[in-house]
């Protein structure tokens, strides 16, 4: 992929998350999004399946990281260990990102349609950690306990993170809440 | 409400659960319900909002109960523990319905729409419980991530409810994932 398309991407991102915040999900258009950014309807569609996946196409970026991570642990970690450090080091795809995740984030809060997606993918993700982890020989219920509590983790911890205004990055926001959950347990 | 009605409003339960079983959500009738509960379809509409709704009436009742419950306890409790045990003894609705809680979960993880419906009850119980602990004075992030491993818990005791053959009650059930969860971290 060239500088320019990978430009076009970027853009066509920025211009959706722009609408949506200025009209609403419901109310713009592909054809509004594309012209913001500059680009045809085509180009859009070539980056995108429909206008849902400019707010989801990153969710399955972010489980296969965290599922690559997962596979690659070193077995002495704790399983919940394993899936939280999964999580904090695929946040580093969203790192650089805060203010769009700000605009995705209150984007998704305004439209039920897409609170209910988000929430399917998160459990998806969880699913995934989960088959992660029953395939390095963690038995469940221990693995899905580890993956939901780590995706819990993961949210707020998220969360903290776009709503913070310091030099916080996601993976310290993160292993932050790890560390109080374990003072919580 | 009298006996009979209340026969009535289960009946109506266990003849939509058999039918989402045998032939499917989508493809079952307010009609087909109301016929094999030996009810009219008025008396139907009298105890459920939709046919969607026999699935989910229970999660308001659930989610009144686990913030009651939090509302009332000690606060020696930690956040955490409050939730789990709030959750744990408003789990006390469902038992003694393991039969229908398994047609129920099958019958959500076969519809899409469903599941997601079922992740925002559980998203929405997740954010009034951390309401609850809000109004005790406890603050965010934790009064969030007690909540939300509060609800991690729940769901993964729930499924090993449905899953065991053994005499267990669900409230022990979930109390098992907790101390699971304590050794995790």
């Amino acid at each position: 992929m060239g500088r320019w398309e990978a430009d076009a991407q970027g853009r066509l991102r920025q211009a959706a998350l722009e609408l949506f915040t200025e009209r609403g999900y419901e109310q713009t258009t592909v054809a509004e999004i594309a012209e913001r950014a500059g680009v045809t309807e085509r180009t859009f569609f070539r980056y995108f399946a429909d206008k849902r996946e400019v707010l989801f196409d990153r969710s399955n970026a972010l489980q296969n990281a965290v599922v690559s991570s997962i596979e690659a642990a070193d077995p002495p970690q704790s399983p919940l260990e394993a899936v939280v450090e999964a999580l904090a080091s695929a946040g580093e795809l969203l790192e650089g990102g805060r203010d769009s995740s700000r605009l995705r984030t209150a984007a998704i809060a305004a439209t039920p349609s897409l609170q209910e997606r988000e929430l399917l993918k998160l459990f998806t993700l969880a699913a995934a950690a989960a088959e992660a982890l029953h395939a390095k020989g963690v038995p469940d219920p221990t693995a899905r306990l580890a993956a939901e509590s780590g995706v819990s983790i993961f949210r707020v911890g998220f969360e903290r993170w776009i709503a913070d205004d310091a030099d916080e990055t996601l993976a310290r926001s993160i292993r932050a809440v790890f560390a109080e959950l374990k003072a919580l347990t």
